[in-house]
C-alpha cells in the first residue's frame, strides 16, 4: 500500500531501547499509528488483518459454547452508568462525554461506553422472565473509550476494539463454569494460535474489574519480562443483577436474581502478538494468527528466464492455496533483495525463493522467518515442506516464549531477593499476606502489582515476603504493561 | 433465546397499518428494538446474524477487487470536519460532540464521526507521496453518530452500523470506474443475495452527498410503493484532496492533487430487506442472506416414535450441513405447531416437518415459507429438493419484488398524472427541466424527491412536468423512506 518513511528507517535494537523498538516494529510493518486524536490510534490495514483474523477464530470458538453475537449503543445515559456503585467509582475517571448534539444541549449527558455492563443489563432486565430464558448468552465486537493520560500504540488507547461478552445463568456454579469457560478459550487462543504461553489466575481483590465479584485473567510475559494482561473474564456474581434488577422465575416461579459474567479480549493482544515474537528485524508473526503465511518471490536474473520462472511461482501459489495456506506471489517489478527486506519486517513466516538455478534442479528454497534457516526443498515435497515448516515455526515460537517465561520467572523467600527480581524485571512467586495495604504498598516501593494467584498455586504455609505476616500460597509479582 | 411479549402479540396486517406492521414484524423476528437512549437501537441476536452475513458477502466482495480493511478513530477534531465546505454544511446540524472527558472540559471539542472522510483524509495526505502509492483503496466497518430528530429502527436511527469506502486515485477515470465498480457491487448483493432489484443511477445536485461531485445509489421499492435508498457511491473529484491536501507527484515528478471516491451501505439494508418481502405472517428472508436457511421439525405424536424420529432428523441435518446448507434442527419440548409459528415468524425460508407417517412411507414434508406450499419428498431426494427449493425461493422473492417495481413504476406527462401517481406511492418517470429550484417545489407540493437520474434514461426531447420547460430525459421520482 502506502510508502512510508519506515522504509528508510533502521529499527532500534531492543537491547538499545526496548520500548523504541516496539515502536520501530510497529512503523516497519506498518500496523498502526497516532492519529490526530490524541490517544486514538490509526489500525492500518496490516494490523487490522491481524485483528480480523483475531476475530475469526474467537468468534467461531464462542459461537461454538452457544454465544450469540448483537449490537447496543455506545451512547449510555449517565444515570445508567451510575447504577452499580462500584462500577462508576472505577470507570468514573476514565469517561468521555457528549453533551451536545444535533445543534442542542442535552438534557442528560451521554457516556461513551467504556464497556457496556450498564446499558446491557439495564436491557436485559426486560429479555428475562423465565428460568426457560437462561443461559442467556450474548457478545458484541464494538469500539470503547476510555480517557488515558498515557497512551502506547494497542497497548493503551483512548479508543480501542474489543469483544465484550455478557451471560446471564440461573445459578452460581453456572456463572463460574461459563467465566473459567471463556478464560479457557482465551488461553487457547494465546498459546495455540498466537503461541503465547499464559498463566492463568485470578486477580486479587484490588486489581479485579470494577463491581466484579471475581476477576480472572491470562497474564503473558513479554520479552523485556513485563507482564501484559489482555484478556479477562469476570464472574460479576449478582452485584449487577441486584443494581439493574435483572431477575427470572425460578422452577418454583419465584422471583430470584440472575448470576452474571462479562469477558473481554481487546486489541491489546496485537500489542502482546508484537512484543512477544519480534527481532531486530521486525515483526514475527506465528503462521496461525499470520494473515499471509508464506510469500513466494520469483527470482528473474535475466529477461529469458521470467516466463519459466513466473509459472512455477503461480503453480506454487496456485498448489499451497489449494491445501488452505495463505500464500501471496511478490511479482512486482523490484530487486529481490528489497522484496526480502520488506517481508522480513512484515513478519511473513516463511518465504519461498524461485530461481531458474533452483528450478534446473527442480528445487526451491525455503527461508524461515523465526530463525533465518534456509533449506532447499525439492518441487514435488514443497507442500509437505511448507505444511510441516509452519508447524515447526509455530512450536519454535511457542517453546522459545515459554522458556522466557520458565527462566525468568522465580520464587523467592525474602525482601531484598524480591526487590532484586523486580528490578530485573522477573516475573516473582512470592508469599503474600493477603492483605491490600501490604500489597499497595509493595507497588508503591517497587512498582510491581500482583498478576494474580495462580490456578496451580500450592497451598503451602510461609510467611509473607513484605509485612512477615502468615500466607497460604504463593502468588505472582511483576512489573506490568 | 429470550421469550419476547410478542410470542403472544399478533401482526398488524400490512393494508391496516404499514408502518405498525413494520414494527410488529421487527419485534416478532427479534430483530431489534429500541434502546434506552433515545434514537439508538439495539440489533438483537436475530438481526445481528443478518448484518454478519451482510458484512461477510460484501467483505470478500470488496477484498477481490484489492479493498483492504483499516480503522480510524471515531472522534474527529472539530477543526478537521469544517475543513471541507459544502461537507460540514450538510453535517453540522447532525453531530454530536464530546466537550468533556476523563474529568476535564476538552480544550477541542471532538465529533463523534457521521462519516470518516475528513480524518482519514488528512491521515490520506501523509501515507501518499507517489502515483505508485496509488490507488488507495480502504475500507472500515464502524459505527458512526447523525443526530436524528424522527428515527425508525434500521430505518433511521442515531447510531449505526455501516461500511466505508475511501479510495485515491490518480486519474478522474480511475475513480470514477470505481464508484461505478462498487456500486455494482452494492446492485449484485441487492439483487442477487437480497433479491430486491433496484434503479441504479446518479442522484441530482440537491441529492448529493454533502462534498461530492457525483453520487450514485441504488434505488429499491417497498411493498408501500415508497424509495429506499440503503448504499451510495461517491465521486469526490477533486474536491477534498484540495481540503486536505491529498497529493500525490506524478511520474513527471509533479504534484497533483489525488482523485478520491467513497461508499457506503448501512445497517438499513436490513430495513430494505424486511419491507420488500416479509408478509403478515412475519419475516421472509431470501435463503441466500437467511442465517438459517433450513428448519427441522420432528413430529413426535408418540413417545414410543421418538427415537426413530430423532435419528432421522439428525441424519437429514448432518446430509444438509453436508452440502453446505445451514440447518437447524429444532429438538425443543414443545408442540410442533408452535414452533412452526415461530420459525414463520423468524423468517425461515424452509421447513422440514419428520414425522412417523412420513417415515413409513421413506418420506418427508417440505414447506415453503414464501408460499406456503407444501410438498412430500422421498427421503434419498430431500438434498437435490432442498436446494432446488431454494433455489426457487431466492428467485420467486426477487421475480415477486422485480413485478412490484415494474407495475408500479409509471411514464407521466402532465402534472395531474404526476400528483396522482405520487398520490398512490408509485414510481415516477417524469420530465424533469433539471433546475434545482423546480425540484424543490415538487418535493413542497407532494413530497416526492428525485430518487435518481437512471443509468438506463433515454435520451429524449421533452417538457418538465412541473415547470413546462425543456427537458432531455425522464428521472425517477417517488416517496422515500
Amino acid at each position: 500500500m502506502e510508502k512510508s518513511k519506515s522504509e528508510e528507517k533502521k529499527i532500534t535494537n531492543r537491547k538499545e531501547d526496548y520500548n523504541q523498538w516496539y515502536l520501530d516494529v510497529i512503523d516497519a510493518a506498518e500496523l498502526a499509528e497516532n492519529s490526530p486524536v490524541k490517544g486514538c490510534m490509526i489500525i492500518k490495514p496490516c494490523g487490522y488483518a491481524l485483528w480480523e483474523k483475531t476475530q475469526r477464530i474467537l468468534d467461531e470458538k464462542f459461537k461454538a459454547t452457544g454465544v450469540q453475537n448483537a449490537y447496543f449503543p455506545m451512547l449510555i445515559p449517565e444515570r445508567l452508568l451510575k447504577r452499580e456503585e462500584s462500577h462508576i467509582e472505577g470507570f468514573a475517571p476514565e469517561v468521555a462525554v457528549v453533551t451536545h448534539a444535533g445543534g442542542k444541549k442535552l438534557e442528560e449527558p451521554l457516556i461513551l461506553r467504556p464497556t457496556s455492563e450498564t446499558i446491557m443489563y439495564e436491557v436485559f432486565s426486560k429479555w428475562i422472565r423465565s428460568h426457560r430464558d437462561l443461559p442467556l448468552l450474548i457478545n458484541q465486537w464494538a469500539n470503547v473509550i476510555r480517557w488515558e493520560m498515557r497512551t502506547r500504540l494497542f497497548l493503551r488507547t483512548t479508543e480501542f476494539l474489543w469483544q465484550e461478552g455478557h451471560t446471564v445463568h440461573t445459578t452460581e456454579e453456572g456463572a463460574v463454569e461459563r467465566v473459567l469457560m471463556m478464560l479457557n478459550i482465551y488461553k487457547d487462543f494465546s498459546e495455540n494460535y498466537m503461541a503465547i504461553p499464559v498463566i492463568p489466575g485470578r486477580k486479587s481483590e484490588s486489581e479485579k474489574f470494577a463491581g466484579a465479584k471475581d476477576t480472572y485473567c491470562v497474564e503473558a510475559m513479554m520479552q523485556d519480562g513485563k507482564a501484559l494482561q489482555f484478556a479477562t473474564s469476570h464472574n460479576l456474581g449478582q452485584n449487577f443483577a441486584k443494581a439493574f434488577d435483572v431477575t427470572f422465575l425460578d422452577e418454583s416461579n419465584i422471583k430470584q436474581y440472575g448470576w452474571q459474567t462479562s469477558w473481554g479480549l481487546s486489541t491489546r493482544v496485537i500489542g502482546a502478538l508484537i512484543m512477544s515474537h519480534s527481532d531486530d528485524k521486525g515483526l514475527v508473526l506465528p503462521p496461525k494468527i499470520a494473515p499471509t503465511q508464506v510469500v513466494i518471490v520469483p527470482i528473474i536474473p535475466k529477461e529469458w528466464d521470467k516466463q519459466l520462472v513466473m509459472e512455477e511461482s503461480q503453480t506454487v501459489f496456485s498448489n499451497l492455496t489449494l491445501v488452505g495456506i495463505s500464500a501471496k506471489l511478490d511479482d512486482r517489478d523490484m530487486r529481490p533483495g528489497e522484496k526480502f527486506y520488506e517481508w522480513e519486517k512484515k513478519g511473513i513466516p516463511l518465504r519461498i525463493e524461485i530461481g531458474p538455478k533452483d528450478l534446473a534442479s527442480n528445487t526451491v528454497v525455503i527461508v524461515r522467518r523465526d530463525t533465518g534457516e534456509k533449506k532447499t526443498i525439492s518441487l514435488p515435497d514443497l507442500n509437505d515442506a511448507v505444511v510441516s515448516t509452519l508447524e515447526l515455526i509455530q512450536n519454535n515460537l511457542f517453546e522459545q516464549a515459554k522458556n522466557r517465561l520458565t527462566e525468568n520467572t522465580v520464587e523467592v523467600n525474602t525482601w531484598e531477593e524480591f526487590v532484586k527480581a523486580i528490578e530485573e524485571n522477573k516475573f516473582v512467586s512470592a508469599h503474600w499476606s493477603g492483605d491490600r495495604e501490604v500489597e499497595a504498598a509493595i507497588k508503591d516501593e517497587t512498582r510491581a502489582t500482583i498478576r494474580c494467584i495462580p490456578f496451580n498455586q500450592i497451598k503451602e504455609s510461609g510467611t509473607c515476603v513484605k509485612s512477615g505476616k502468615p500466607s497460604e500460597g504463593r502468588v505472582i509479582f511483576a512489573k506490568s504493561y
